[in-house]
């Protein structure tokens, strides 16, 4: 395995500006089936475009523990075959201890559901996408879209994105 | 798998600042066993809250190959479930190259173990996580935690707390 | 597994400049296999240092769905550990139902191959780490290298670095 790989080098954004910008929308999406990639890159766009700042990132983020954010290319077989390989990584109906109710003893409330696999599915996947911003847009490539990923029961969620930048 | 998923969207940060402001802390943690999740929540909102910054992003950084941060829920059975999952997917004691010193060319310390098995977990979870900040706190959903995950031989682990922003 | 640790804790950066600062390069790889472990640390410790941003933070964000970015320990044995962990994760001849072309209704192109496998690998690494920058230098620990990760059949590869911070 050779390690030495020569790079090509371009500059693609270049920014000094008198002031920080910092905008933060919410997006809130009703999921509906588990798991179920729901594709968020228009309005992610939406929200990047409407901020005005022209050079910096966007970090889109799920408030949840059992919903994740991530990239990648949005062709419907291919989400079957990923939601495949989610439930297959952690089954719905192995054991997990957390959905032992008896012997739990903190964080049960009333929405509560047996939902181990769906957290131990999310520490594979994670709460965050973190993409540059060029020229007011965010700079997916050709193929990548943005998903929320509903991992447990559908319910309401959260996503925050968040444009940190100048301009 | 339907896509097409109306959003509700509200503004919850705009920030226009004077300055740009960075804060970074070092956070170090005395580990025990492995894996072992250590809930770090309190010290980043600790470092979040005293660096005075209204809006941006706070990054949690692991500066280790084997130890990861990952946010979560704190729930103790759910924690051993997910340590569980750690060691099913990439097992202590199944053969890794890694640990063949005898054919270790480069990267050989005083301080090297049998890890490969924790490289390969690392590879999965990720060094880092990175939160909107807003209104001075950390905007984390309510059953999320932040964890520096304990892959390897316990040791002494540094977690850089990073908040840029403005305000 | 206990979960109060007592952290020790120092300030590493504190900056407040008068202007927030951006800067964007591009860097392209032609890669050679698949799973392929590229070690791109050099050229993101390049663009790093040229930017002359003291304080903030790095994106390394990859514009692709079939390759990565994650960072590990530069070891040639254990580089063969991990491309044998994603081989086994989801392995180049399973069954992918992206991969059965007469079925496909969107996103085929004279490019297309049977890469259902190398999507499934993405899902699990990611498109992006984000590292603290402090004194001028990207934070990387003791062992941490940058990695491209290839997981489909070779081509250019393009990786996009983004400083985002102070001074």
């Amino acid at each position: 395995m050779e390690q030495i790989v020569e790079a090509r080098r371009e500059t693609v954004a270049r920014a000094d500006a008198p002031a920080a910008r910092v905008i933060c929308e919410a997006l809130e999406y009703e999921t509906t089936s588990a798991p179920e990639f729901i594709d968020i890159t228009d309005d992610v766009m939406g929200v990047v475009e409407a901020a005005g700042i022209q050079f910096g990132q966007v970090s889109i983020y799920s408030q949840h523990t059992t919903a994740a954010i991530k990239i990648n290319e949005n062709e419907p077989l291919l989400l079957r075959d990923m939601a495949r390989t989610l439930r297959n990584f952690a089954p719905p109906n192995a054991y997990y201890e957390h959905n032992d109710f008896s012997r739990r003893t903190v964080n049960m409330n009333e929405d509560e559901c047996a939902n181990g696999h769906a957290h131990c599915q999310h520490l594979f996947l994670g709460a965050s996408e973190t993409v540059p911003v060029i020229d007011g847009r965010i700079a997916l490539g050709t193929w990548q879209r943005v998903f929320l990923v509903e991992l447990d029961h559908p319910r309401m969620r959260r996503v925050l994105v968040n444009v940190v930048g100048a301009g």
